[in-house]
C-alpha cells in the first residue's frame, strides 16, 4: 500500500464558500471571545479560571485553583485554533496574545518539567495518583496539540520545548519498565497528541509512549483498580453496568468489539490507535481500528454523524440503539469522529471515511454552534419537545437553545479548533496522487513525487452541485487526481476543459490520471436531488420514519415553520421537494418545501386520552425544511429530523 | 345528593372467579411470605429489619435500626392485609401471628404515645424535625390503616388504642394553633388513614387533623423551607425543576391544576382530599379533587391505568407525556389511583370512576405480581427491550423479570392489601340503591333504608361477558340496583328471569327499580368484542399505534410468542381477532390471535445503518396476544402494548 499523507496546513488556503464563512467566524468572533472567557473577562458567565490558574501556579498572582481539573486543556485548544488561523494568514495582534498566553503557561512549569496547574496549586505530592479521573495526561495532550499547531504556524518552539520536557518527565514515571507506573489516562487524548509531537520530533520515545498507553489500556491487572486501591480514589462506575468500559479500559483495545463508554473518550482513543496503526503498520491494531470504526458508523451513529446514545455517562449504549429524544450526541463526540475519520483516510483509500467526515461536518458538528458564533450546544438531539426538556429530567439535558458558555467548556473550543483547521481535512497525497476528500473553495500547492501541483477549487458546495478544479501548475509527468464521489451521489459527470474524461473508480474515488496542464479545468457535476433516507429496521426509534437529505446535508422540521406537534406530521415517500437557495436565510442555505399531512386532532373530544381506534384522518399541510445544523437560530420550539412516513 | 357509602367488608364475601384466585394467592402465598420477610426469615434477600426494629425499640433485643426510615409501614400494610383476609374467613393461626406482631409494636410505644422505631432507636430528640423526608406521619398512617382493618375484622382494639394515643400526641405537637408545628408529611398517607380512624371513632379531632394536613399543605410560608432551615435537613429537590412540587407542596392543594411530583404521594394525597371533601362537602376541595382527577385520567394516565411517566422522582411529568419505554408506572401508583377512584365513587355516582378502577385492577395493578405470587414489579412498562434495560441506564429501572423483594419494599405489601380487600371496591349503597361497580363472584348482604338485600353474583368475567345477579332476599318495597355499564361496552342487554327489563341510565349506571323477589335472576350481557384503542394524537409516543383490548383487559405482544424486534410489527386496523379461553395458560385467560405484518429486514445489507428510502416491504406473520398483566411469566424478552398500525 502506498503511504497516504496529509498536506501541511500551509499548503491549503481556504479561499471562499461555505467553510470560509465559518473559518472567518471562528477567527473574528470565537477566538477573541474565547480569549476573554479564558481570562474571566466576560461578565455574566461563570469564570473559567484557565489563565488565572497558570498565573497562580507561576506565583505571578495570589489565588486558588478554579474550574475543573481539566481546565488547562482549554488554553491548549485555544492555542491550537490560533495556530491554524495563523497558518492561513498572519495576524500579529493574535500572535502577541498567544505569546503572552505561552509566557504564562511556561512560567508555571516546575523544574522537573511538570506542568499542570491543578496539582501545582493544590499539592504536587498527589500528582499522577489519579490518572483515571484527574485528566493530567489529557491536559498535557491538549497543550501538546496547541504547541504543535503554534510551532507549525509560527516556528516558535517555546511551548513545544517546555512540553517536551514535561513529556520526558511523564516517560520517566510512566511506562512498561519496572519501577514505573503502568498507567494510562482515564480520558484519552495524549495518544494522538504524542503522535503529532512525534511527527515533528521523530523522537522514537514519543511514539513509544503513545504505543504504551494504547497497548497497556484495559490489560489485566487493571491499573485503574490498582490505583484506586492504592490512593483511595473514588470508583465512580463501580455499581454501574459500565465498570471500566466507561473509559474503554475494560479489556485490551485489540479485543474490543464494540464502541463502549464515554463517546468523546472513545473517539479520541480510536484516533490515537489509528495514528499508531498507520505509523507502525501493526496489523492487530489496524484490525481493531477497522472493527471499531465499523461498529460506530454502521451500528451506533445517528444520521447526522452524532454518536453517544445516552446521557448516562455521555456514552454509547449498544448496536442499533439510537433514540432521538433522549440522545446525548455531544458536539465533541462528532468532532472526535472527524478526527477518527481523518486518520482512517490515511490507513486506506476508501471513500467511506470521507463520507462520514463530510456527514459530521455538515450536520452533527456545526449544529453545535449558533449562526452568529456566540452560543453553543453540548447535546445535539434529533427530536426536541421543549416541554419535555423543561419538565422531565430524563430529557433535561436536551437544551432547546444554545448556551453562551459552559462550566465544563469542552465543546466551544473544540469546534473552534476544528473549523480553524477544516482545510486540513480536505486533501491527502500519496506519491503522485492527490486525493480530494472534501469540496471546499481553496487554493492548494504541494509537492508530489514528480513535482509541484497547484490548483484552485471553486464551488458553492453543498448548496451547488458543481465543483471546479482549476490547475495552476502540475508536474510534467503523469499524475493522478483522485476525487471522492460521495456515497449519497448516484450519478455524476466528470469533464476536463468541457470534455468528458476517462477515469477509474477505486473504493469510491474517481481517479483521473494524465499529464495535467496549467489552465486545465476539471468539472465535477454531482447529481444532488433531495432524497429520503430510511434507517435499518433494527433501529427501533426510526421504523416508519424517513429523514430528508440533499447531498450531505440533513434537513429538519422546526415548529417556527411547521407549527406545534411535529410528531403528528407524516410525509409520503414519493412526495416531491422544491429547493430554493435563500441567500437571506441565516447566511444563505438551500431550503426545501414539500407537501405533508398532519394527523387530525379536530375529531377528538377535548381532554379524552383513549378511544376506539378509527381510520386516521389527516389534514394536508405544506412543510418547510431547513438544514439541521441551522436549527434553533430563530424562535425556540420543537424540532424533528426523523419524520413519520408510511 | 344522596350520600353514597361503602358496604362493610364483612358484607361482601368473594366466592369465586378471577378475584378469588388472586385473593387466595395473597392469603396462602403472599401474606405468609411477607411475614417471613418482615422477620428476616427468607435467606438470600436483604433483611427487612421491620419486626426486629420494633423489638429493639421495645428493649426486647439488642441491635440497631435497620432498613429505610419508613420500615415501620411494612407491618402496617401487612396487618391491614391480614385484617381483610380475616374479614372473609377466620384463621386462628394467622390471627395469632398478627397478635404477636401487635405485641411487638405496642411494646415499643413510648410513655407519651410516640411510636416510630427509627427515632426511638436513633434518638427521640430528633423526632418530628424532618416531616419532609423521614416518613414518621406516613408510618403512622400505615399502622393506623392496619389497626383499623384488624379491629374491623376481629374487634381487637389494642393496636388501635395505642395509635389513638400516638395520634393524640401528634395533634398536641402539630396543628394550626400557635406554638404547634404548622407541618404536614412529605409523603402523604396519614390524611386518608385519619379519615378511616374517624369513621370508627367519630372523634372530630381526627377529622380536624386530617383537614389541617390538607389545608396547610403548600401554603406560604412553606413549612418545609422553615423546617429545612431550622434543622439543617437536606433539600433534595432544590436544584431540580420539582422544588416542593415533588411533594405536592409547591402551592395550596386547592390551587393545584396538574398532578405533579411523586406519583404515589400524589395519589395518596388526592385520596385523603377526597375523603375529607366527601365528609365535609367542602366545595373548593370537591373542585380540586375533580380537577386533579381529570388531569390524571384524561391527560397523564397510561392505558393500563399506570401513572408516573418518569423515573426521575418516580413522577408525573406533564400532560400527554406518556413515553412507553422510559416510563415509571409504579405498581403503588396504580394502587393509589384505585384508592382515589374508590373515594370519587362516594363523591358522585358516575361510571368513569368504576371504569378507571377496573382498568387499574385488571392491568397496571396486577401486572405488579407474578402469576405464582412470589415476585413483584415496581415499574410496569408498556414497552420493554431487555438489551436497553441492561445497557442504557436511562432505561435501567425497566426490569425485565419480577424481583423477589425489594430494599424499599412498598409495592408487594401494597398489592397484598389491595387484593385482600378487592371486594370492598365492588359495591356501594345509597338509601334504597345498591351500586354494582365491579363484576366479581361474590355474596352480598347489606341493609338498605327499607330493609335487607342479599344477592349472589356469578360470572367468569372478564373472560366471560355475562354477569348473573341472583337475589336471595330483598326489601318488600321498591329498591334500585344500579349496575355500572363499562365505558368500553357499546351494547348490552339486561334481563330479569329471562325477560328484558326496563332500566334508566344515569351517568353510566343502568338503574333497575322494582320490588325484587327472592330468586330473581338478573342477567347482564355485555358485548365484549376485541377492540383496538388509539391514543389522543397529543400523545407523541402513541401516534400511528394501537392497543388491543377485550373488555377491560389490555393485551400485549411478547417475544416468546412473536419473536424478536416487536418494534417492526404492524397490525391493520381492520384485522380480525380469534379469541380462545385457554384454561392452562397461567391460571386461565382469553388469548387472542390475529394477522399482522413485520417490516422486512431481509433486503438490508448486513450492518448498514442508513439507505435511500424504499417502499417498505413486510412479511406476513401471525400474532399471539396475551393479557398485559400476565407478561413476564414465561421466557424473559421483549414486550410491547402499543403496536404500530397505519
Amino acid at each position: 500500500m502506498k503511504k497516504i499523507s496529509d498536506l501541511s496546513a500551509k499548503e491549503v488556503m481556504i479561499t471562499g464558500g461555505f467553510w470560509k464563512v465559518l473559518f472567518d467566524k471562528v477567527k473574528s468572533q470565537v477566538i477573541p471571545y474565547q480569549w476573554k472567557v479564558l481570562n474571566d473577562d466576560i461578565p455574566g458567565i461563570p469564570p473559567s479560571y484557565c489563565m488565572s490558574n497558570f498565573r497562580v501556579a507561576a506565583g505571578k498572582k495570589e489565588g486558588e485553583f478554579g474550574g475543573c481539573v481539566f481546565q488547562d486543556s482549554d488554553v491548549g485548544k485555544w492555542l491550537e485554533a490560533v495556530g491554524y488561523v495563523l497558518m492561513q494568514s498572519s495576524d500579529p495582534g493574535l500572535e502577541e496574545l498567544a505569546d503572552s498566553a505561552i509566557d504564562d503557561i511556561v512560567a508555571a512549569q516546575q523544574s522537573d518539567g511538570y506542568l499542570n496547574t491543578y496539582y501545582i496549586i493544590n499539592g504536587l505530592d498527589k500528582r499522577f495518583t489519579n490518572l483515571k479521573d484527574n485528566h493530567e495526561l489529557y491536559c498535557l495532550g491538549h497543550l501538546l496539540e496547541g504547541a504543535v499547531a503554534y510551532y507549525q504556524a509560527t516556528g516558535k518552539d517555546r511551548l513545544l520545548n517546555a512540553l517536551i520536557r514535561y513529556v520526558d518527565l511523564v516517560a520517566r514515571l510512566i511506562g512498561p519498565e519496572e519501577g514505573k507506573k503502568h498507567g494510562y489516562p482515564g480520558h484519552e487524548e495524549i495518544e494522538l497528541a504524542l503522535m503529532k509531537l512525534y511527527s515533528i520530533t521523530k523522537d522514537e520515545k514519543h511514539l513509544k509512549l503513545a504505543r504504551f498507553f494504547i497497548d497497556e489500556r484495559g490489560r489485566a491487572p487493571f491499573y485503574f483498580r490498582e490505583e484506586t486501591g492504592k490512593y483511595g480514589n473514588k470508583d465512580h462506575w463501580k455499581d454501574s453496568p459500565f465498570q471500566y468500559n466507561y473509559y474503554q479500559a475494560g479489556e485490551p483495545v485489540r479485543e474490543q468489539q464494540y464502541a463502549m463508554g464515554h463517546a468523546v473518550r472513545a473517539m479520541y482513543l480510536y484516533s490515537g490507535m489509528t495514528d499508531v496503526a498507520v505509523k507502525t503498520g501493526d496489523s492487530t491494531l489496524v484490525d481493531a481500528c477497522k472493527r471499531l470504526w465499523n461498529d460506530v458508523i454502521n451500528r451506533q451513529m445517528y444520521i447526522t454523524g452524532a454518536v453517544g446514545s445516552s446521557a448516562y455517562g455521555e456514552s454509547f449504549t449498544f448496536d442499533y440503539d439510537l433514540p432521538n429524544d433522549t440522545i446525548y450526541a455531544e458536539t465533541c463526540a462528532s468532532i472526535g469522529l472527524c478526527f477518527f475519520a481523518k486518520r482512517m483516510m490515511k490507513m486506506e483509500c476508501n471513500a467511506q471515511y470521507g463520507d462520514i467526515l463530510e456527514k459530521c461536518l455538515f450536520n452533527g458538528v456545526i449544529s453545535g454552534m449558533s449562526y452568529d458564533g456566540t452560543s453553543f450546544f453540548y447535546v445535539n438531539p434529533l427530536e426536541v419537545v421543549p416541554e419535555a426538556s423543561e419538565k422531565d429530567y430524563l430529557r433535561h439535558h436536551i437544551q432547546v437553545t444554545r448556551q453562551k458558555w459552559f462550566g465544563c467548556a469542552c465543546c466551544p473550543p473544540n469546534i473552534a479548533r476544528l473549523l480553524a483547521s477544516v482545510s486540513n481535512y480536505a486533501y491527502s497525497k500519496s506519491e503522485d496522487r492527490i486525493l480530494v476528500h472534501l469540496f471546499m473553495e481553496s487554493r492548494v500547492k504541494t509537492e508530489l513525487k514528480s513535482g509541484r501541483i497547484g490548483f484552485d477549487i471553486e464551488t458553492n458546495y453543498p448548496w451547488d452541485n458543481v465543483v471546479f478544479i482549476k490547475v495552476n501548475e502540475a508536474p510534467s509527468s503523469p499524475m493522478q487526481i483522485a476525487i471522492r464521489i460521495p456515497g449519497w451521489c448516484e450519478n455524476f459527470e466528470l469533464r476536463i476543459n468541457g470534455n468528458k474524461v476517462r477515469y477509474g473508480l477505486e473504493n469510491g474515488y474517481a481517479m483521473i490520471e494524465r499529464v495535467f496542464q496549467q489552465e486545465d479545468k476539471i468539472e465535477l457535476d454531482l447529481d444532488m436531488p433531495v432524497t429520503m433516507a430510511e434507517a435499518n429496521p433494527r433501529v427501533r426509534e426510526d421504523v416508519g420514519k424517513i429523514a430528508v437529505m440533499r447531498g450531505p446535508v440533513v434537513y429538519c422540521l422546526e415548529e417556527v415553520d411547521n407549527g406545534k406537534d411535529l410528531h403528528r406530521i407524516y410525509v409520503e415517500r414519493d412526495t416531491t421537494f422544491r429547493c430554493k437557495y435563500d441567500k437571506n436565510f441565516l447566511g444563505g442555505a438551500v431550503l426545501l418545501e414539500s407537501d405533508g399531512k398532519k394527523l387530525s386532532q379536530t375529531e377528538w373530544e377535548p381532554d379524552k386520552l383513549y378511544r376506539k381506534a378509527t381510520k386516521p384522518e389527516f389534514d394536508s399541510i405544506r412543510l418547510k425544511w431547513i438544514p439541521y445544523y441551522l436549527w434553533s437560530n430563530r424562535e425556540p420550539g420543537e424540532m424533528v429530523v426523523w419524520v413519520k412516513s408510511e
